[in-house]
């Protein structure tokens, strides 16, 4: 339909920046509660095995304010409609590239190969499940996808290129397109985002997140495995309910 | 470029669903800090100057804690590029259409013919301020703008059609479709809101808001002044710092 | 060892003071995500066991924010140490009478009859139980306390009388001396404090709170089980996890 | 009275544990909005002049988000008081010392040598002001306060002698006891509890801190000025209103 050049892409980017604390931490920040002398001596925090047992029953417990010192900062690249549900966890600190003060960038996403696209039998208004479309179907849905993102570009661009406010020429701009930010929450705070975020027929309490904000979901929690390897060892085998 | 029938409108729509206080029970939540025996006998509360004096002193002060007792549940319709802002305010409780769990609605915001458009000298990154633009180019941009959400409509149809699912077919809807929400908020909570969301060039931060959140802002303030006229003023004489 | 008049009580007082919301109110907002056009109707929010059906699913489900729009404001008279687990509370707004401004009370805390002193097997540092006391130990309980608490206020009085500033006179009070305050905190945030503040053996998680919170907690729960029957019926039945 | 050792003390204790984040890291979180291809290069970050300008733009423009992905840990040891006045501010992480699950120390606030008593001219009910109390008096008020405390200790251990609960027997302990606790909040939250709790002839608001809790927030200006020079300069300059 046109020929401005824009990026397709089903990539969700999710990069560590920053954090502070570790399971040592968890474990000092709860022995202040119990034995306040203990937690000044750090170093002194026991064998892996005895810190994995206090780290698990805290969790299990619910005594999750030793889970709070601990904080996490990610640089995120994902489209608008992924971080309209992401705002919506409000125990967060986001700073987010703005279509007030600055031009969006003509980056839109489309469903991965492997992503489920038609209601299947189960499925139920406020718990959606899909099954596969055929791959005639998906590559039409991506092309339709494609030719409306194009057009809604096309105007943009033609509205800027007018000297109208970019607060206005984004209002064309569909929920698709790419966004960045930066978000900060402690470590309390991201497990109950993946207690919600991340499908696992296992955990207490069932979630049927949406596929896109999983796929940023489960970048987040393999990062925080390898920085917490114990307080995620002990989030799922507490039922991941936080 | 197509008949879909899509509405497009400038309307932004606020409606009290609820409220719990009143200038009264700001005072006396206040008198529990000070007159505890007082503050149980609500009836007491004395006249509306002195009332209105107390008031002010609280806001003054910054003693808001008992700005929180009183709540607020609104009713909005407006663009999504309206909701994303005013869910970045994270003291405050949303239930908001899906457009995972249902279709979404072919109502589209275009701005209205006071709306200024065009940057102009003063401008900031940070702080975009505008003037009008000649009535030809407004025109145009309503319609370029129109054909986009049209032809996005389109698609968002011919996908539902061929029963894509919805979470995914929205992908091509911009952020100028209509959702609705419920929002609820304490009064402190709210007050900061229209700090942030009203321009006002005598308070004592000037913000530069939006003009769209703006429209609903000024919506938000007129019920909150007829709901709790002393602490309203409180706020404008105080600064609408909050 | 002294002629000071104080009162000894183990009464802790909680009275509902206002509250906004209602079951009906509960799914009119969940409808908001799902029914737009429902959700406006609020009168023909359908039969009771249909009602039930809805929030049941949202409890189950943790769609807590349709919880959010109904909020509820008590009145509690309780000893300093039940205020300090309270405000450990972050989703909630108080305002509790000042040490500082006002002279505090010459009413103080002593343990019921009925509250169990002695640790007994299976006591752990974070999960205390305890067992009853022998009815001599519990009056010598009572006097001790009683004789500390009568010294302190003669302290207190003392200092007031040569005009010392309250808030450092009150540095002799003891954490069982009465505070008042009010306390409003929306319905998902009231059912997350009984999760943790009533202790039930059927609880998918298992709290062990202290007694005094406890016997304030089960009157909260008294009350929104009145204003709320469904919601706290629904809380009960999935688990009293929220 | 009694020949129980107790410490007495008028030290309040704060010291860093742990931070995340710096000057550098506000601006690059602030570019993410404006320009966030600069804010992914970090090392480009400006001279100190312009990033000074920076910061001190979003701090004037109360862009407040940049500050929040900065946070700092913080060990206290205080009396439960201040503890008292601190847990009021809500967006931040306390765990605490528990005298449910641990023996409380012997060691108890008094006023220091140069701390106002005695109510003087200007005094409000919301906002008490004192001046200097006669030495003789002083002595007088340290000595009953010390007294009294003795007396609280003995109890304490007597009760604990004969095997009576923790959170039974800590009830007869005065709010001077001390207490730890590691604090944890990003640097957006700090900003707002100084502004509260220092008192600044020259800030917007004029706040009236209690004086024990200002001599905690004063160490915790002079650690954050040491991490953050550019933040805390300019929340200097604007006004010290976060």
């Amino acid at each position: 339909m046109t020929d401005v050049e824009i990026e397709l892409t089903s990539e969700i980017t999710v990069r560590l920046i920053q954090h502070m604390g570790s399971d040592q931490m968890i474990a000092a920040a709860a022995k202040v509660s119990t034995s306040p002398e203990e937690a000044r001596a750090l170093e002194t925090v026991e064998s892996s095995e005895g810190l994995y047992g206090l780290i698990r029953y805290l969790a299990k417990l619910r005594h999750t304010s030793p889970f709070e010192h601990s904080a996490i900062t990610f640089y995120v690249e994902a489209p608008i409609f992924v971080f309209r549900e992401w705002h919506r966890h409000r125990i967060a600190s986001y700073s987010e590239m703005s279509g007030r003060y600055t031009e969006l960038l003509p980056k839109f996403w489309v469903p991965r190969a492997s992503r489920n696209l038609i209601p299947v039998p189960g499925y139920k208004a406020a718990r959606p499940i899909f099954g596969p479309a055929p791959s005639a179907l998906r590559a039409e849905v991506q092309e339709s996808l494609g030719d409306s993102y194009a057009h809604a570009w096309e105007t943009y661009q033609s509205l800027l290129a007018q000297n109208i406010a970019k607060e206005v020429a984004r209002a064309c701009l569909p929920v698709a397109v790419f966004s960045k930010m930066w978000v900060t929450a402690n470590l309390h705070s991201w497990l109950h985002f993946l207690s919600l975020r991340v499908h696992d027929p296992n955990a207490q309490f069932v979630s049927y997140p949406q596929a896109e904000i999983e796929q940023a979901a489960v970048q987040v929690e393999a990062v925080l495995t390898s920085l917490f390897p114990l307080a995620l060892r002990a989030f799922n085998e507490t039922g991941r309910s936080f």
